[in-house]
């Protein structure tokens, strides 16, 4: 699908593209300069594995301040972005024979990475009924003696549902009862708009002990390039974390980190004046879809994703791409996500983009509906 | 041993460091001032996972010129370190119950990266007499029928050996008598001092087929820290690894890959200045270490290391504690690297260190021979 919109706007196509989950600001400058700075410091040479020292307290500070979660810099490991924390938790974590609970809709390298880990992933559901927030109920009647750990990302990609508290201790609780690894992918903690985001490491000591908090820069501070991520977890853990990342990949890079601390200590309002854009879309992009006819639309309550379905077009794929082929719209099908029926509209782009893509999404759809 | 190294440096000790396998120049200032740009200029977002175009086409015209190696810039995968770049080939082409050559002496994490790929290290071990170069019929008596690979690291770490050319053409009949895979880590290649350097994916197209050429900016060009390595490979197999590497880190650090496009472009004088100041730190170590009764060096003819035995000494790591402790000199045993009774010295550090650091090691032999 991605090709195929390169393919179109290579021949002067001018696509409109909702397909990219990737900020549409720039790095703050101020993270730039500190890259720059580090650079032309000469700190380029190999770091620890784990990550320089800075880098791993203002993350804990971080971790601290937001989120209410205690982490000392021994507990954290700095990595290649936050796929490659959640690739490091997996691979320490479970392995052959273990089952692993994914939420669908899910981010498909979730099922991916359980698969190399070795081990099997169980996809629980979530219903458009429950807003794409997990049923407790349905999250117990799939344990077997097998399941080892739950994967939680909350804001969602693809559905931008927020998980409520309630259903966050409930999924704690199953946790310590059944003996469970929590895996919890916070990288669009910033980026909610109107409920608020929960740590499952700050509910109490016993369920911190079981959780791996996987976090990263590109979300929140624009920048995906950077490739900063990292995890928190129980130190044994963390220690298990850096000798698999060093066969693997060793330290990340040197300047990178020094960017990602001047990142760590930006000004709140910077992230909120990128957040208050965000939810300014995201009121654009549902309201816009809401008024074509046979479009559902639950209104997202965090990330930057809207994910909604086409009454009378479940083949998810082939609207995709009459979307692109015919409206040069480019969106990611919802079965990518194990959700079939939905599509999923990233509004990490500007508002009139936002409002030609949909224009062009309820032409062509008033026009297969006569 | 490093943890310890850096105790006494805490309290103080002069420590004199043979241990890190890292140039001490600096990044030459062309490289560094790409980064820079690359960062102001905004590449600063998501990239294509096996790397951005540019460096392809920088990564193919080296291999073409320096080593005589035909590879599109399809063929190649841009990953975070050399390291990286092994442990994606490794993962890609052999698994549970496949068999891997690794040559004793070795570096540890090819050992590490086998059993994570699944699969079992069969150990080859080069003797002192061959000058640490595999010996032919060795590697034929080692051969089973889930033999799947073999990696060769010529310019070797740690032992400095230079693999002559028959060796490396009897390497590829047997792998393409035997259908394996060869998987060439040539990190040191440009640290050469009298043999030439050949890739084994210069020999032919049919070796070529069935080679994984590994390399990477760290050691040629001081940019241990940027975490920038690649690999070559046939199509099928580039395809593998980009698809392996999207599910574990994605693409690399996008500024970083910049500052690599000027590494690939770097005046060949930069490198080759580099290169005779480690052959005079070769020479000057070889004289000191061998002045010393009872160590026995054969000449390193590449890489910035040498792998000297100490007779009478065969446990290896009480003897660099003892190095560490009683004279402050940093080493790593030779155990660490499948070989025991000998110490890996380091020379890429300054003359006055590495004066400094053997007197102080021929001091301690003397003491403890009376």
């Amino acid at each position: 699908m991605a090709a195929k919109a390169r393919a179109l706007q290579a021949t002067g196509k001018q696509v409109v593209s909702f397909s990219m989950g990737e900020p549409d600001f720039p790095t703050p400058a101020s993270v730039v300069e500190a890259g720059v700075r580090a650079l032309r410091d000469g700190k380029t040479k190999y770091v620890a594995t784990p990550g320089i020292l800075p880098l791993r307290e203002a993350i804990s500070e971080k971790l601290k301040r937001d989120n209410s979660v205690l982490a000392d810099p021994e507990n954290i490991v700095v990595s290649c972005g936050a796929k490659h924390s959640l690739f490091n938790a997996l691979n320490v974590l479970v392995g052959e024979g273990d089952e692993v609970i994914v939420f669908a809709p899910y981010w498909p390298t979730y099922v991916e990475q359980v698969r190399l880990a070795g081990a099997h992933p169980v996809i629980v559901p979530c219903s458009r009924v429950s807003k794409f927030v997990p049923e407790l109920d349905r999250v117990r009647a799939s344990l077997t003696s097998r399941t080892k750990a739950v994967i939680v990302n909350s804001p969602n990609n693809p559905t931008g549902a927020v998980f409520d508290h309630k259903t966050l201790h409930g999924l704690a609780n199953i946790a310590c009862e059944a003996d469970l690894w929590l895996i919890c992918d916070e990288i669009y903690e910033k980026l909610v708009y109107g409920p608020s985001h929960l740590s499952l490491a700050s509910i109490d000591p016993e369920v911190a002990e079981r959780t791996v908090t996987v976090n990263g820069c590109s979300k929140a501070f624009a920048m995906t390039g950077w490739r900063i991520g990292y995890s928190a977890s129980p130190r044994h853990v963390a220690e298990k974390i850096s000798n698999f990342q060093d066969q693997v990949t060793s330290g990340v890079t040197s300047f990178a980190q020094y960017g990602a601390v001047a990142a760590m200590n930006l000004p709140a309002d910077e992230v909120e004046a990128m957040r208050i854009e965000y939810m300014a879309r995201r009121d654009l992009i549902v309201s816009l879809l809401s008024a074509i006819e046979g479009v559902d639309v639950a209104v997202p309550e965090g990330a930057f994703y809207v994910f909604p379905s086409f009454k009378g077009h479940e083949d998810d794929l082939n609207l995709a791409i009459k979307f692109l082929e015919r409206s040069y719209v480019a969106t990611v099908p919802g079965s990518d996500f194990g959700a079939n029926g939905h599509i999923r509209f990233s509004y990490a782009t500007s508002r009139e983009e936002i409002e030609e893509g949909v224009s062009r999404v309820a032409s062509f759809m008033a026009m297969v509906e006569k």
